[in-house]
């Protein structure tokens, strides 16, 4: 019963030469679920080997186009696979001149599927979907225009504990994410920028590795994954390192790394 | 002084785990051109080390996503790195609405560098532009929608014979083709199918490779390179072999590659 987040690039708004912008593949039990959609989007499913007919959610943070020009490309490709099945994107208000983009270029022709865009906006944690494997939540950051995290928690299987996964980008600090996201086992969280250039990051409204490691701290998060790094840095082991001061269990989310959450079995009587 | 083509990629509407749209870099003399530019452009150019400041000239043959989806990053990305100087955009009637959409994504700002869309609209062979390096002209191809192919003739230089690409990308066959391009030393034409394929080139107006050999057989070619392959062939040797039989100084345009078209020196008297 697999619970696993798949990076498909961990770039900010200038990707390098080896880097894709920061997206992600939430694999609930077998239901995924597609976590921002920058340029490039469909080519890393592909490369990665990953069915763009069994996601059925796309949950956009914010209208940042190194979140969603991939949509434009993705709906495409659905519509030339002849999909059937709708395709719900859950994106703050504005999303609807992007979707009306895609069909003005469509021309006469409809996509062979319905596309429903389930708008976001919220002060502070709301669920906004429920499905057979998890409970979606969305909350708000604190970023340039309005951009909202989301938290998904496992719905209860017999004999083990539920899981929660979060995912928060782009932001600064804000110190509601840590009491909405308390308890999560598996926290994604924006480091754009390192402790040095603190400066830059209040500047543009994004996080340290530092400020992502509180956070994850804050929160009493289980693991914490790293991404949206600044192209100005050449090398990422420095976000390793300072995240791992304040919060050891940190990993970086290159590209094509997954991390899992394994399942707690709640003990028996017996036991 | 250097002409090559470079391929970014040798997709077509749908990519492979291996392959990124088509699109291409031209440099004559230094000057670069971009041919096409599909989702993934910007993140190719990157990966490939080509400066996109280096670009002043974007040529679009054609208004499908898969040419045109990667111009609102690759914008984006320029706007970012405070980009100065102004992008020339030749393309089709219909671009205005890609350009509009990015300055609604933009808001209040203004890119820091003017873009213009310069139309490409001919019923027959034409000059479009002239540069110190190459004349530039424009003729009708011959697909589902308004589609162009460009043919660059270096301005000569002292003692040896001016070069000329041409770009025929998408496109059926078309008997003036041959004729418009008559004598070019490259030429980068479409071989969307295999001519085991024939009727559906023939319906989704796409040549084969055959098809594609010929009109480069017809037009005296120096060299043929065969690009924007369909996902349904799982290999790309065939496309070579085909097209051999017909014109054998044929290649495959696939990632990466580049071609070159050395300059051929004029003999002295005294030779």
């Amino acid at each position: 019963m697999p619970l696993t987040l798949t990076s498909l690039g961990c770039a900010s708004a200038l990707p390098t030469r080896d880097t894709y912008f920061t997206a992600h593949v939430l694999n609930i039990r077998g239901r995924l679920f597609l976590l921002d959609c920058g340029e490039g989007t469909q080519l890393r499913l592909r490369q990665l080997g990953i069915s763009m007919g069994s996601i059925e959610h796309v949950f956009i943070t914010h209208l940042h186009g190194d979140h969603v020009f991939g949509l434009l490309g993705m709906l495409s490709t659905m519509h030339m696979l002849n999909r059937k099945h709708p395709l719900y994107i859950h994106a703050p208000a504005g999303l609807e001149k992007l979707i009306a983009f895609y069909f003005a270029f469509l021309g006469e022709r409809e996509p062979s599927f319905t596309i429903i865009h389930e708008k976001v906006e919220t002060d502070g944690l709301s669920l906004i979907l429920e499905t057979d494997t998890a409970d979606v939540y969305a909350f708000p950051l604190n970023h340039s225009i309005p951009a909202y995290g989301y938290l998904f928690r496992e719905k209860p299987v017999r004999k083990s504990y539920p899981r929660a996964v979060a995912y928060c980008t782009d932001t600064a600090p804000r110190p509601e994410i840590p009491v909405w996201i308390k308890g999560v086992d598996l926290l994604f969280h924006e480091a754009t920028f390192l402790e040095q250039d603190t400066v830059a990051a209040a500047k543009y409204l994004h996080s340290t590795a530092r400020q992502a490691a509180q956070t994850a701290l804050s929160a009493g998060a289980g693991q914490l994954i790293l991404g949206h790094f600044s192209s100005r840095y050449k090398e990422t082991p420095a976000f390793l390192a300072e995240a791992r001061e304040i919060f050891p269990n940190t990993e970086l989310s290159t590209e094509g790394r997954t991390f899992s959450v394994p399942r707690s079995f709640i003990p028996t009587e017996a036991e």
